[in-house]
């Protein structure tokens, strides 16, 4: 009987997953092949695959299935995983009624669309409205969930399950503090120069593609094409796809973001896809993705044996001409506090990330409304980040995920960065050839490593338990700091005082 | 409760029209877009959609619905062509038991790989027991469904509803006559000299795209890509893309597929979509969305006049080059009798179809074996072609339709052909300005005259009703020798005997 539950939960979720996979190409391709007209036909297929898959997954049966495998007198380590990560899913998508999924799902739509107009009249009370009725929203979903928990802790378990709001309100209060320390002994040294050398983009392309295949992007099992805003999505095993962007004039801007997908990109391959079915083969969690896509975007790939080793092929791309890999390593490092999130370098970067924790935090918990979210957040920004927006749409209107009614994303990126800090001095640790290693554009030994320690692994446990497995007990926040003082305190001459 | 009955029906065939975007999505990425390594994840996706798609159209539910409208009193156009067109497909897709169309499925997909092997070895007889298994089930298939009808008459339904056997018979009867009567007569003059000019295919692309926009496609609601086999499909409401290919040295091997499949694109994307549910939003049988792309292909873009637009286009686009008009327009209608249908011209490309014909009915009536389906082949042809393929490949093995199971297509091809040629010479009455018209690349009026008399009808009468509207009481057959006799008569310097 509890086999055929097993087996029963197994295939369905098979079938989920098929569905999702059907959902990624069609969303692929609206965003990088659909003509114009297409969009209201897509959006007519899209929701009503969304809602057949809703449908299958909060089926009764579903449930029922879990319930004997629960009641098991031994399970083997996948069944413990598929309780808890399907288990998990299931009670919030049964708890949630369809009236108030689909009133944030329209939410949502109007949502975008005031943020569009609001960000044109540079004026977030065009906004204002839609966010109060999608914050409600969010917070009324939470109410329906489980009214003891706190509504933020729901938030974070879809996108990182693992992590609580107790840890990271203490993760963002050392790392806020520490970073401070840092960026304030840079400010009193003269800027890193920037880079602007201008380099024909049909050639960046085939350098960018040198760079993901080197890291060991399988272009048999993906592609890479171009869209505005980077990303990563797999339409099925065997199918996963990047997009970059490439700038005649910003070839740094081009790499980074070619890095960070590829680093996406090499999780979802090493994937375990035929444990798809117990759910042990997806990612565990979004703050683990991006550590993936981190490590390889900032400490490996704005180091500088690796900035030496793409200027050779950079070179080998344009034959007979040279590329200053200093100069570029110099650019690619330079630190500066910017009012805008998505063009923060590394050291600042997560300072943006936790104003808007405790914005979010504030709002959920009722204790800041939205009518004063702009002074609050223009007032975060002068306290944190020593810089005052000079309008909303340099500052509050700035990111797209409230629009979509999508709170409590943002700690992945910071969680992510701190999961590569330990990551990285791990693999300093284990393969003592690291650094000749990425200055031949040899990555195999980074890579073999996260395989076995990071993708394969699946979400066979949450996220801080995985990484815990892989790199020990580490602190992530000393490990992220010491790696920040030490490549952009080095570069800018200054050291660490000790504490 | 006949309201509620005609709007679920409706209803339910906007969720599998919606369905059948989504395959069509699944389908163009797989064709030319998808990495190899996503074949098997997107077979599985495709399959799960297209059982799904079955069980939503076999539900008792719509065979109820249909009931009840058929029992109204007074019925609209659209309840009259919604009975005739999904009663036609739901009884058919009922009556076949689900391991008949798995079977068949999975023959299809053994037959296809059979049919690459075979070619590989130039061996019919390594296809020999997957196309008698094909054929097989087939007939079975045709049993279920009505055991008193003649196999070929339900084959055809599918294709061409409104087609019978006996009108095929006849009309090809008529029409091979009448081409081998054409064919000897240019047999004895010296053939027309091809064109060998040489073209970069990136500046081919911009005229063929030049050309397809002169037409009328919509690019806002559509794209052109290149894959090895053109092709047109529609991913949705707004949403015709086409396929192209483009040669170096084969500049018409590149144009006429490009006239061809914006043809078919300028069908689909006049139709009338918001009467999906009803089924008069989709095209009226293959032949007739045959008619259209072979209308533009030869009619329109095989001409003297079009070929001067197309030259000066041509000049534009490779500023500097001269382009030779006269000798595309020459080269364009060379006829010779060939081995290959793909290859065929528009005069002889009908003898082969017919061939196809004889031999499938042959097939499905069981009056030939597929043993000896090669040697009837071959004969087919040095009766009626006067050539006899010298190896599988060059004959039997040549055409994929089979492999999967497919019979009955063939005849739309020359359906096509004839309903292209009354409408070419309706168009010549209607629009004295034509060819002045083509020759400056201005298209509208043809467009515009299809637009009213064959896109926007759809479905609301099958193919020889709606032709019959469009075009009055003609002759197709007389009307395609006339045509054939008047261009290529008149090029190879012969005219038509009186009879």
């Amino acid at each position: 009987m509890s086999v055929d539950a097993w087996s029963s939960l197994k295939r369905r979720m098979e079938e989920l997953a098929e569905l999702q996979g059907v959902l990624a190409t069609l969303s692929w391709d609206q965003e990088t092949q659909m003509p114009p007209k297409g969009a209201a036909a897509r959006a007519a297929q899209t929701g009503r695959l969304a809602r057949l898959r809703h449908e299958r997954f909060t089926d009764p049966d579903v449930g029922r299935w879990l319930a004997e495998i629960a009641a098991l007198p031994t399970k083997s380590p996948d069944q413990e995983a598929a309780l808890r990560n399907i288990g998990r899913d299931y009670r919030k998508a049964t708890k949630v009624p369809a009236d108030l999924v689909a009133a944030l799902s329209e939410g949502a739509a109007h949502g975008f669309q005031a943020w569009l107009a609001a960000r044109k009249a540079n004026d977030f009370e065009v906004f204002r409205e839609s966010l109060e009725h999608l914050v409600s929203l969010r917070r009324q979903i939470c109410e329906v969930i489980d009214p003891n928990a706190h509504p933020y802790e729901l938030l974070l378990q879809e996108f990182d399950p693992g992590t609580s709001v107790v840890e990271l309100r203490q993760l963002f209060a050392r790392l806020t503090g520490g970073l401070r320390e840092l960026i304030e002994a840079i400010d009193g040294v003269e800027p890193l120069p920037s880079f602007g050398d201008r380099f024909p983009v049909q050639g960046q392309r085939e350098a960018f593609r040198r760079v993901a295949e080197a890291m060991g992007y399988d272009l048999t099992a993906g592609r890479i094409d171009i869209s505005e805003h980077p990303f990563t999505t797999s339409l099925g095993p065997g199918d996963t796809r990047i997009t970059i962007r490439v700038f005649e004039d910003d070839l740094l801007g081009g790499l980074g973001p070619t890095v960070h997908e590829a680093g996406h990109a090499l999780y979802e391959q090493g994937l375990p896809w035929d444990k798809v079915g117990s759910s042990v083969g997806q990612a565990a969690g979004m703050g683990l993705h991006e550590s993936q896509s981190r490590l390889w975007e900032n400490f490996i790939g704005r180091s500088a044996p690796f900035m030496r080793w793409f200027g050779n092929e950079m070179e080998s791309v344009f034959a007979g001409r040279s590329v200053d890999a200093d100069a570029l390593f110099r650019a690619a490092n330079r630190v500066a506090p910017t009012l805008t999130r998505v063009e923060a370098d590394e050291v600042t970067y997560n300072l943006h990330v936790g104003i808007r924790f405790e914005l979010e935090l504030a709002l959920l918990e009722g204790t800041l409304e939205v009518r004063d979210l702009p002074a609050a957040w223009n007032d975060s920004y002068e306290k944190v980040l020593g810089i005052r927006p000079p309008d909303d749409l340099t500052g509050v209107l700035q990111d797209v995920h409230w629009s979509h009614g999508m709170f409590g994303y943002f700690p992945s990126y910071t969680l992510g960065n701190l999961y590569a800090a330990s990551m990285g001095a791990t693999l300093e640790e284990h393969i003592p050839t690291l650094w000749q290693d990425v200055e031949r554009g040899d990555f195999g030994n980074v890579l073999s490593w996260l395989r076995e320690h990071v993708h394969s692994r699946g979400h066979v446990h949450d996220a801080p338990r995985l990484v815990a497995d892989a790199v020990g007990e580490r602190d992530h926040v000393e490990d992220l700091l010491s790696y920040l003082w030490s490549r952009h305190g080095l570069l800018h001459g200054v050291t660490r005082p000790l504490s």
